[in-house]
């Protein structure tokens, strides 16, 4: 079996780091090598641009990317790889994310970025994990179980909402 | 080599699968097998969760899901699987399918849908090979004909501009 | 005459527990048994369906649902029964719960929810009240008694307000 | 076991009546009485108060109120009665609904409208329907019935998808 | 000449007293006569309707009414009186204000609600005395002379940036 | 008693005319003087201001203006004169007249404008009837009467249901 | 005096040209000369590029970039170039424009696009002729002449609107 | 070569010399000379048509105009000259900045405000400046350092992730 690939996880500012320590943290939890890079669609371009050429070549299964308010860096990303590319829009002060939202989800015929909920970091790196789990039997059971372990977790969140009326 | 995974294409209605058809034809364009279906996720919710929970052991890969409104399809299918399910907010009469794209995007931590654009058909079939394509060499390489291919047509586009234009 | 059916309190997750503390301060108040339980669409979506399809028989007469972003809590609730499902979309701080609005309303054609204001448990509660006071007299006339005091109040207010002002 | 109430379908301009046929529709073919009416909340406030104000003793049970723009007629008929009122907020050219969708949910603390979709006159009937079937054990049995046959269509929708794809 | 018109403040809660004060403040400055008083439309419509039917007799002249979330109070006066209501959408948490506006301007044909910016409590007192100003000549006056402090305001933060940046 | 003050009805373009003549034949019908104007608030930005200098000395009494878009016309005009100023924002196809309320109603401190419903020119001509009718008796008896005009149209639809339905 | 600088009119797809030629006629009015092109962000990007990095060597001064939906067109030829990129967010049918709307005038900080109305092609092509104008006195006189026939146009149009109502 | 023209940066408030300050910073980084004003399109009109009006002839050769709310100021500028005004939509609490962005964007046809972000106000001040750099090769120069820079930083934050994971 070919060895699992790896995830890029990129963000358009250092101070998306923050928010997409969760995205990291999910995948270490799943054991899935990743790279963490900020590039910026508009700063370093060509950058980026390079990246996600090369991505595919460089061993990565997918790209998530991480962008605020006109969030091109997904699409751009996207623009210059078939691997699919998993945006997550970032919350700011002003419009509360949905510029960004916007920006990454309504992507024209052609290049698709597949799109997770606003500052919805962890959800990125399951769906990236989801994706490598498609031809990848072990992730998927591991998957399997942290699908259970979320349903065991609602059910102690149940009886603890019992336990404190009570 | 394994043989390739199938793609599922699930609508919440008939009346979803004129725009749907899109997503068919790239599929077919692609030879990437799949198979069309109407559930619902509020008229026929246990068939779909059925569905999905045996999707995988039925050999599909990706699930795509389109839905408009309250558009929760995609989000109950993710519920039941832990392949990729790629939402498609179908656009409607009177909020333009705002409320299907927020009701498809923003799910919570757990159980990502991989969101396009509303009426992103295409680019939903597009995503869901581009996700079949991690580990398959040959698609992969069909998608980067594919981009070869759309490059062109916008230099054509361009050229039929400027001949216009003179 | 039968007896007085109860409310059940289903939330997404044990953090609305706090806002939902007012839907079931006000059953409290107007003596109506309920019962309070953590259960998610996405998550532990089989038991959230089994307990829906159960309601009727286990003495329920209303379900109130309340969940946040993509809210299909109160959704797939309704698709599992035909008790009245009451939707409270909850607040988040991206789209200010826009998000859980449209997903619980939007419903599309045969299966509706009942849905109140954002954050809107104790109307939930009061609503929920309404719905059980049909074919309850008793009930009714707490109902009445209750928005005596509410114009009451109002009349306080307006009092206090003349009273500081002088 | 007592008589079954009535529904009251009111509309607040003879304009809505084209939308709200389908409610009028489901009531009829779930054998529920209703009466319909024209009532402002602006051009006949008295009349609207009045008409809630009585609605319970003249034998209803749910009021349904159907209003575009600021709607606020299912607000003020809620504000007269402790019955349940279901509001419709009606599509309007400008802003799509969305004014009278927020109008009509966003009640305040104390006062409950019950909600359904922008233009969501079938669902506003079923919701009716619901309500009264809290302890209405044969309108409970035609309910699920019609749950059976919504599940029968989506599946009769599936097959003529397969059908024409073949 | 006739006595000037008093002007009325209704507000639908105690909790918007805090933001009517700059209204009431603006009128006590103009020397209009005001009354304030806290009313609501949905619990205690009868008293807001018996106010907005007498206020013409009683000595008003402009009725400015302060509302949140769905705003009707503003709209329910405009129903029973035929002098000129002044809208405040009130501003909350969740929709920061967007459901207080549509609910209060966008008025169906017939009954007009002259409504101010979102807590322009002290735009809707400005309002109120350009209305009574029309006929009343001393208090045009002393609006012409607001107009000219508020320039000579202007002024002086044009002065201020100047020398704080020197 | 003093003449009744005469109504300017300005609008930003001669397409807003269709729209506008709504409010002009309710200013006919109730007998009011009025002129009507095309001026813009950035392409003849001197003649508005101009005319709004003027417009008390001229005998105006109330300036209704309608604009489509970033609407300044209604803010502008405001800004040179103490009068009452109507604002009517005009539906476009973008964004529905969105963009035409915000900029119509969200005018900053000292200098309100009195907004009615996108497109509501007949309301604005009502608005500006209430205004002159504030210390005109006889035209606030018209008001009165076409209040309950408007009532027994009501009641006139309401009869009209019944009949069709019957 | 240095030549006057070329405007480039770049659009993300062909079927913006209909749109876009408002901006190209009002360029040979004010006889500026232009270069109009079919370039996308995401299917021709390394072009889209190339065409910003070398657009100030080939003698252009001001860049028009019009793109719909998920518009990056104008960021990312902005990323390229230190010249002024005007952006024109066109509309769609789902969301009228405001993603479009956002996706360009949203941009990060260090990288601006000069962002006009939705479909604001005639305004794009009058700022980019502002910006020439800025050093060029005659195509200056040119702006202030147009200037003055708007103006004029707008009187005419309110001496028709005269004519027409008597 | 011309003497550089100056940048007047006008502001409608006092309370927006804060968010503006990063764009006077942006100019003096960049050496660009000019003044900084509070002008407001309602309250002190004239002035800023005047300021407009004369501007070209003082020696400025751009506008940056920022203002909240129902965010005139730009377009009031804007028809008073021929420059290119740069308009800074200003963030206020209700609204994020939506109303002040559509305000300054949605410019009818025939002035155009070259518009940027929601308080971006140093995207504002290099606009301006790549406005000026058009005929400007040593501001250009200037600018591309500039871009350098950001690259730069880009590629420094880009290393500090590293760094901070290791």
């Amino acid at each position: 079996m070919a060895e699992r690939k790896k995830v890029a996880v990129i963000m358009g500012s250092g101070s998306d780091a923050a928010t997409m320590q969760a995205a990291i943290g999910q995948l270490e939890a799943l054991n899935i090598a990743y790279e963490a890079h900020v590039m910026s669609a508009h700063r370093s371009p060509q950058r980026a641009a390079d990246f996600a050429s090369g991505a595919r070549e460089q061993g990565f299964g997918v790209i998530i990317a991480a962008a605020g308010k006109a969030a091109h860096l997904a699409g751009v990303l996207a623009a210059h790889t078939t691997l699919p590319v998993v945006g997550v829009p970032i919350r700011s002060q002003d419009l509360g994310g949905m510029d960004a939202l916007l920006s990454t989800v309504q992507m024209p015929s052609g290049v698709p970025v597949a799109t997770v909920a606003i500052d919805g970091a962890k959800n990125a790196a399951l769906l990236a994990a989801q994706i490598l789990a498609v031809t990848d039997a072990d992730l998927a059971k591991r998957l399997s179980e942290l699908k259970l372990r979320m349903e065991a977790d609602v059910l102690a969140q149940d009886r603890a909402l019992f336990d404190s009326s009570n």
